[in-house]
């Protein structure tokens, strides 16, 4: 079902939002009070409109009543950010996201009535830094305090053996569930598979143990 | 194994970059040129010093050359961010990452030499977005350009079905890989499992079959 | 009983307050990030510190805990005065009044958790229309929607008459509760008060009542 | 009898004069350097016009000689505020009322001309002041240097008795002019009137004795 | 007798006027708010200090009120020229001479206390004008409406001619005064007096005769 | 003769020049790369043309050979200045006159080819302090090192004195040359003449002599 | 054969460049993203038009890719430089020359791709330096770490000599190329060619012999 | 002999001046405004001091009266640069050399009195244009409007061939002075000299022969 989302400064994150849910085929209406950023964004919104999301009018006169959900993606202007989310919760706007630039404007955030904080660059720079510290590790996703799911390049000691030899539930107690080249995803690969140089193994287990595996082996 | 780290530019990314390393028990130096950011990092790396990465006789004065790593995570100048680069490369910094604000940027970055270039923000857009438009999604990573492990929230639909009841693999050509929720994380659970309400279920498979799935059941 | 203020801002509103509390014998801080502003309030607080109030290490260390009631008098800077009010509610104050510069601003105010909004100028504003509009009133309290207090300066007609004579209750429906004139003050007035040149007569009554003896009489 | 008023300079403390002459139904012409403010000035004034009040020429092609009064409500820029009321005074402007940001300001004003000056935000924050040091008293007003009539919330200790049982006149030397709740105002109350729990009182009598009263009893 | 004068404000005109007094063997104090102005203006003044004219508690520390006249030559900040104004008569400065930049300014100086306005830009114009008018004119002074002192360089027509011949009073209605060359003076010239190259004649009589015998002879 | 003048720079000292010269009738025209300047001038010039006057095709455009003489009277830009002087001069101007900020920019315009450099605040500053020096000289000019035509302002003592009396010219060394009042103007006035109150006396000698007259008598 | 060249950046040395190729009859597009600058090159380009250089779709809008030769001559925005040069690479110019500032730009510039990078202000500085070393070498070219090709002129010791008996090669281990004077040159002159004073040698030998024979004879 | 050079303004041009005076062995003085640039410039100058130029004072103080020369490399302060060398010509240095932006500025600063104007970006861009046109030329000076003597890399067609074979003289009227390559440098080549790849030859004679040669051959 095609949704219509709102999203209020086009900067680089605002901008990355739209042009995914757009590419998408939702339907994006740009929000900024930058001429210049709202020409540029025409490739990758619906609509592109300039108004000033802190002017109550100016959100009434684009219909933003009308949207199921709307960013709030202002770069630095804290007072603009908050004003808007106020406002556009008065306005009745079911889900408003908002983007802190930090703990301090987080809160502030969460008290006029943002439903969703988010801060782009903080959560990227501890992303980096776990792959940083596992070089091996090319993505992951937390899945509680303790466990996650990881990505894994496969290294020298690994190549030419099977699962099985590797015997990696055993020695490392974490489950292999697929494994990609740049051919083929094998999804819950058999015992006898045999690892490529250049394959990557996706794995799941305690945190601890996906470390000892990702830069020891 | 403790490796050495330097952070250049102290700002949101540069700050998280840094803290998550440290954190994890890694050396880490700090390096802004602004006095105020460097002695706000005191308490989240090693140690902290302002130097104009700029410039090549500052580089050597901190000894830039003995760090394994170093991010270059300067804020909105692009030319300081760019030279600096340059400089540590001719240094001889083994692993240099920069952060880019956009494609031109990055393509210069990697020009003058650097390892990995980050779009923090451009990244974390997307992944907002990917959330956005499948809200029972929680996290996820993209595995191929098909295929995705994702965290999906169990819906009112599931309650009280067992994997087998659901057949989601039958359904969605989808397999489940571990079941979480507040108090405990059940890895390959087993098809008489039980969904509870608050279940979140770490599902692999082509992104089409996980929308479906996400989205509609 | 004496207790203890704390003024945020040593602008005119906030240094007005400041003095007032200062001169009624009252432990007043006040503080200021500006070092001229901070230096000229000696003159009228106990104590004057130079703190940013929107870093909550600051606020801690000049231990704003301890005290009773803060104002939040931050000129221009809504963030700064968002923010504020935010911290101080957060480190425990129990009463915070803060000063806005417009409703939209008042609404983030209340939202954040100030206990009382001040509107200095539009109120200001509203007192000195009124007394434009009634040049004969020199001071006005409304006591409800329809009902007020006002001071009048006697009108030529009214000169040399008996309060019986100008028979006030019977023509507007009005009780005189005063007379005063530059020597004395005469409360609960007797009928035979005679008016002079020069006295003001503090009267209670219905606002349209008021308005016709003020301009008319 | 309808009268015209014009109003120079726009901001909060104007804006706020303004509105309530025009919801009062005079006839006021909003004066400002600033196209905003003019444009925004449309709902609460007559007329709104762009004009350099320290211009000679510009104040006569609006007729500035044919307005009752002239209210100089200039911001911070003390040399167009000063300037503004010496030409009004010399077009032949009867009545100019001045809002001065500080004493030395206000003296020069004076001496220009000016009939009247006003420093809204010193005298806002004498009442802020005064309402804190008896938050029971909600409103004031000082009809000599020692006697004020006030507004008293009643207290805890008050409820339920009557104005003969409180013995007020006797014990704090005070008249009880009113009594107003929510729902009535009653003037001249009854002895035997009994107090509520969120009454109000209206009071006259010696500062010290309301002081006495709104906070001990 | 040697007086005490205060300079306050030393750019070109207040510099100049300083260093002629002290060239004269008056007793001046500079006062200046810029510390390079102050220290460049040793030279020509006896004492000079930083000091904000604003500032009451300048005025008085700097002993103000002992200087016999003060001359406020503030370069282009209109208020401060005002303000300065306002508060040395308060502090009763016998002579207080002001420099205005418009006659607006120059109104507003007067009626705050100025007892002399100057404007010198506007007056050295009116100078070089007439010099521009009447090329062979050195120097003038008005002394009524109609008649002026004018010192008038010598034409090829007069060479070589005595004052009898040239007939100067009857022909022009003129009275020669003086005769000045490189070496000498001579006042009350007789009428046997031959007129050289390069000789001035200081000459009084009608505007209009001057300006005939200027221009034409 | 009617002469044509341009007056570059219209501040206070070239619109001064720009007015004196065209009340007497010449041709003049206004030039100014200012807007604003250049209509304002519109009520004291002939013509009025925004030009920039160090761009040779903007001074060939408005004609500038034609001019008999140009005044460069540009306020504080010195560069302009001297190049405006410099082209002026190539372009064949015959007469050209330049106001100075200070010896150094004085001596700069020499060296280009300025005819006339003056400096007004400077030449203004030493008319004052003259002033101020003798407050009874109302006015002077110098027409050698030590000799002076003065307006002296006759003193009490003098007061219905005969000039004979007076015996000016035998204890000052003095010539009367013509006594003023508000109604008449006496030349060469013969010595029964009778000095009475508020008399201006236009007198000639030697400086020393002058000083003593004018304080003391 | 006419080539077409593209010069960005129109300042001083990117206008000379461009002058003096359009002089030569070729096809030059002069860039800029100043207007001014755009118009005022009209006299010396066959075409000037306004476009950023750091934006792909102007660069492509004005046909880059067609031109031979494209000199990146923007003064002193080194972000900008280095963006123009990589995008002008990218879209397949040939020939990509670019300024550089100091030897950290010329790095990048090289890095991204410029095929020329120069200095003009060092490369300038050095040229006059040699001049002054040497003060009768009038132009020079090195053609190699050693020797030179020199201008010099004639001193007053070589004058009314022939060539044999000034025996320059066997003194000085220098040929005399040509000798030439205001009217005519004389390209390989006879041992018998006389000096005349005025006379200006080109002569090719070692540096050193150059320097004793332009500073010595 | 070592002379004593000045270098008043510290930039590209300056320090590129200052630099190859200092290698050459000259004492060198590096005279700027600004800290910065006289710390780094204390690697290529003998000494280096702050000092403003257009300070008489400051000029004497540096004792610039014992400088031989004086170069006036200023960057874009076209007023600071005519006042520095008026100042250097009053206090008597012999021979002062100054950079100019333009013409206009160029004639200027001969007016005040500068023995020899320079114009680096516009000459450098002269000479690049001239590289451009004729590729195959790498240096180049010009002996008289028609003449010059060119560096030119031996093309294809040449390789292999002796002079005499190639007939340079007949077929181009032009002499070959030289032949070098990154070995070895052969004055005056004898005709049986072989041509080789990579060759550059050191010509003379008429430019359009010269341009013929370099591009056709």
């Amino acid at each position: 079902m095609v949704k219509q989302y709102a999203v209020i400064g086009l900067g680089r994150f605002g901008s990355s939002v739209a042009a995914r849910l757009y590419e998408s085929g939702q339907e994006v209406l740009g929000v900024d009070v930058n001429i210049e950023r709202v020409e540029e964004s025409n490739e990758f919104v619906t609509h592109a409109v300039i108004a000033d999301s802190t002017d109550p009018e100016s959100l009434k006169a684009i219909g933003i009543r009308n949207f199921d959900t709307v960013i709030v993606a202002i770069g630095n202007d804290i007072q603009a950010s908050i004003l808007s989310v106020l406002l556009l919760k008065e306005l009745g706007v079911k889900k408003v996201i908002a983007k802190a630039l930090n703990n301090l404007h987080g809160q502030v955030l969460e008290k006029v009535g943002a439903d969703w904080v988010i801060f782009p660059e903080r959560d990227m720079g501890i992303r980096v830094a776990h792959q940083l510290l596992s070089p091996n590790v090319l993505n992951f996703i937390e899945i509680s305090k303790n466990y996650s799911v990881e990505e894994v390049r496969a290294t020298e000691k690994m190549k030419d053996k099977t699962l099985r030899e590797l015997d990696i539930r055993a020695k490392y107690n974490l489950s292999v569930i697929a494994i990609r080249n740049d051919n083929e995803l094998t999804i819950s690969p058999s015992p006898d598979k045999i690892i490529d140089e250049g394959d990557v193994l996706v794995v799941i287990g305690e945190n601890r143990d996906l470390e000892r595996f990702a830069n020891l082996s």
